[in-house]
């Protein structure tokens, strides 16, 4: 069964959901064509460490017998292994925790669920969401990493396994495997989706949010995780009601640090917003996001983990147990600083937006790196994380290895709605 | 064993870590004396729902014959059951989760442990930490209710069965227990302290804290959680180092609704701080504190427990259940709304510590009512709560029933350490 002469599996969420709301398609031939898909790639890629196909079918076919549940109904989805489901084992990324059963969703899971969605699997998550590599490769060149920490997210949905998947992101988990695999990244804003259920590592930062194909596929997954239905509002992703936005070009203080392909990509962006985008620097007070967003992280990470630490330190890896060890040499008198200077620099935000409804902003170094042995620089993302900023990966163009380039959006705290509408603008005039 | 005459199980916690420390008691003798007092008196109090006994008394004795491991040296100490602990099942004072085992300490209880406390219980939550009664009495009238969501952690300090607790606060469930059952009770600035397994409800609020029986305790216990020496700093709590505060005599907007035994409280204390101490109002901005606390808690968890009211909704009492359908009425897009008031809020309170280092504020409206229906109103905390400023109980005086009154201290975000050597001061002139 295909729509425009697509396979299923390879439809925008949005389309897929229109398609399914009208009946033209059905859930299960739609969870089908990716349960396929997915025995075909699976293998190679291995962005799954769980699947549950035969409670999915059975869910698609009693949802293509009922009403439409929600803005996800029969779409079906993968869940980062960091969150909790009621019916999969959930790990975390570690062996410490192989084949535990939470009794209960992640709030976010759960609110999928409600909205229609059909779980599919579990995804590949680095280790508790940190920078050891899991087993996923990147779909695009299986030698190079997929991006971390939502490894197996970004890399199902980058090669049509999902329409949809939940990430979360702490430095740059959503945002780096988004642009590594050529895919669109959503960060909601800071605490619009409740966490409870999944992993927790450091409060100030950590995110939930999820991979789709188009802006408009994102919108969808965020008005259900934050309740808010502007997420998904079709005005934003239609031209004739869709107004340009005022964009800020915001290369961040460690720009030097873009490859030629980002810097490529750049210029290319430069070119295709003229006349809505003018050059913009961070002001001074938000010079050091970055050694603030990794000593708040390190600190609150080895806080969190501490159990892990005392008593697993054995099957941790010995990267993550450098960070934790470090992390303890923090002092709580430095955090203390560290989370008043937050506060005054989230306050201090507000102010980038006065002139400009969004920022452009690079999403990584460059193409995603070659090997398996490291997820790539969260550089910068970390930034914006702690600001607590939505944030949206844009893909529009490849690097000189043939693999997926793009760069991020930015957008004014809890005004999430007015980034996705921006974004959708902006990305239609990337990739004419 | 005695020292200056009490039994053990009703020393300080600060000075039984001093005796453990010069080794004039064991932790074995301090942690059966608690274990005698429980076995005494909880069957009527029920404060825990869970003892760890003999694990209890094993490693007080493998501390005794060890050095000395930190603040908390063979200190025995209970855990609100909304925590997970690796060796004790974890229920969130809910039947759905009954039998639940953790894999993991939550992190708050890691870092007591990792201090040298000796766990010896968990104690009992109301319904996942709402406001639906534990089996927990008031130990000063069995009659009357201890307060909530964290009623068995005050209530086994305030019996003595424990010299230090940890409990949770989300809108008043470790001011409002402390003060109905006459503890010191501690909330240290919003998210100083990791959530990490900790049952979540609504990340905008919920913070670990704990109780004791005199602020050097709780000054111990929030040096552990927040890794901040600076709360046990001994000259914090010696009247030749610790200066007198500037204090702030801060009724709230709601005080024409505290009792007359609150109002004797408030009167004996203007009088005991006179010289020391202003008539202040808050400013106009944070006049609304308490709906829009209400409106965030209520939406929050409403997400936070999306699975439990889906999928359990027969094992949720019926005053939860109408709080989550109330909570899932509220959209979205108000909730962007609040939480944009509440970052701007949280900046106006910064200026409320100009002319003040502390402000003194009311508790509770008065005694612990009578009957365990109701936990009492959380009223007088719930703006402090989402400010996310540091908060101190301290207990002094009694009402007409005999019931314990005090008033409470609210302290700069993340100066948690110079609000308790203000409340030392403070709670002297208070208790002379």
């Amino acid at each position: 069964m295909k729509t425009n002469n697509q396979p299923l599996h390879q439809l925008d969420a949005w389309q897929a959901a229109e398609a399914l709301a009208r009946r033209d398609i059905l859930a299960v031939d739609l969870v089908r064509s990716c349960l396929d898909r997915i025995d075909q790639r699976d293998s190679e890629v291995h962005a799954f460490i769980q699947l549950n196909a035969d409670a999915a079918l059975a869910l698609a076919r009693t949802l293509d017998a009922g009403p439409v549940r929600g803005l996800l109904h029969g779409l079906p989805f993968g869940v980062k292994d960091l969150l909790d489901t009621a019916d999969l084992p959930t790990a975390y990324g570690s062996p410490i925790y192989a084949g535990q059963q939470p009794r209960a969703d992640a709030a976010a899971v759960a609110l999928c669920r409600e909205a229609g969605a059909v779980l599919l699997g579990k995804t590949v998550s680095t280790e508790l969401a940190n920078m050891t590599s899991g087993i996923t490769r990147n779909p695009h060149n299986l030698q190079h990493t997929p991006g971390g920490s939502s490894s197996g997210s970004a890399a199902a949905v980058a090669d049509g396994m999902l329409p949809l998947a939940l990430g979360t992101q702490t430095a740059g988990s959503l945002i780096r495997p988004a642009a590594f695999c050529g895919v669109v990244g959503f960060k909601p804003s800071h605490n619009r989706v409740s966490r409870a259920g999944v992993k927790s590592l450091s409060e100030t930062l950590d995110t939930i949010g999820g991979f789709g194909r188009s802006v408009r596929d994102v919108g969808l997954l965020g008005a259900v995780l934050t309740g808010d239905t502007r997420l998904a509002d079709p005005r934003n992703f239609d031209d004739s009601t869709n107004s340009a936005p005022r964009i800020g070009l915001c290369a961040t203080p460690d720009w030097s640090l873009a490859d030629e392909d980002t810097q490529q990509a750049w210029a290319q962006a430069e070119k295709a917003l003229a006349g809505h985008a003018q050059t913009f620097a961070l002001p001074p007070e938000l010079q050091n996001l970055v050694a603030r967003q990794k000593a708040v992280q390190m600190f609150e990470t080895a806080r969190s983990l501490r159990h892990e630490h005392r008593h697993h330190a054995h099957q941790l890896s010995a990267s993550l147990l450098t960070l934790l060890e470090d992390g303890m040499r923090i002092s709580g008198e430095t955090h203390a600083q560290n989370l008043l200077a937050v506060a005054q620099q989230r306050h201090v935000a507000a102010e980038l937006f006065v002139d400009h409804d969004v920022l452009l902003a690079p999403s990584a170094l460059g193409e995603a790196p070659a090997g398996l042995e490291t997820t790539g620089d969260p550089l910068f993302c970390r930034g914006w994380t702690l600001l607590g900023l939505p944030c949206i990966h844009l893909p529009f163009t490849h690097g000189r290895q043939g693999l997926p380039v793009g760069l991020q959006l930015v957008g004014r705290f809890a005004d999430d709605h007015r980034l996705l509408a921006a974004a959708h603008w902006v990305h239609q005039r990337l990739t004419r």
